[in-house]
């Protein structure tokens, strides 16, 4: 089973990559992007095949090592 | 109108992140991680209203600036 988790930084907590990705498309003309925001995206094969046991084992790693809870805010979405 | 581009190394290309995150979650007692890969996501918020004039911008942008496309693919999805 393939476990995909997407990281973002939660509102609020200031973003520098996604501001000088802001004014790195200013900068090349491309007008109309208001915000950008930048996560990161994790994937990892599971040899689990019950989904809830795999959800359960993707939570647990998210709060003990992938994203930093304070800052951060994680989704985990599980595939076949 | 928003979009999220969603950008991973290719298949075959060496990625140190996910081997870290490998190694980490061995060290940390977590069995039956056969893989994994680490990506970025951006998400843009667009003034752009058309569907297909946005995807068509974000493309421009992502082999422009956001996607080093020698070594990493990107997927656009757009939202509402």
């Amino acid at each position: 089973m393939k476990a995909r988790v997407t990281i973002m930084l939660k509102q609020g907590v200031l973003d520098p990559q996604g501001k000088a990705i802001e004014h790195a498309l200013t900068a090349l003309d491309f007008d109309g992007v208001n915000e950008a925001r930048q996560g990161k995206i994790i994937e990892l094969e599971l040899t689990e095949t019950d989904q809830a046991k795999a959800t359960a084992q993707v939570t647990d790693m998210c709060e003990k090592l992938l994203a930093n809870t304070v800052i951060e805010r994680y989704d985990i979405e599980l595939m076949d």
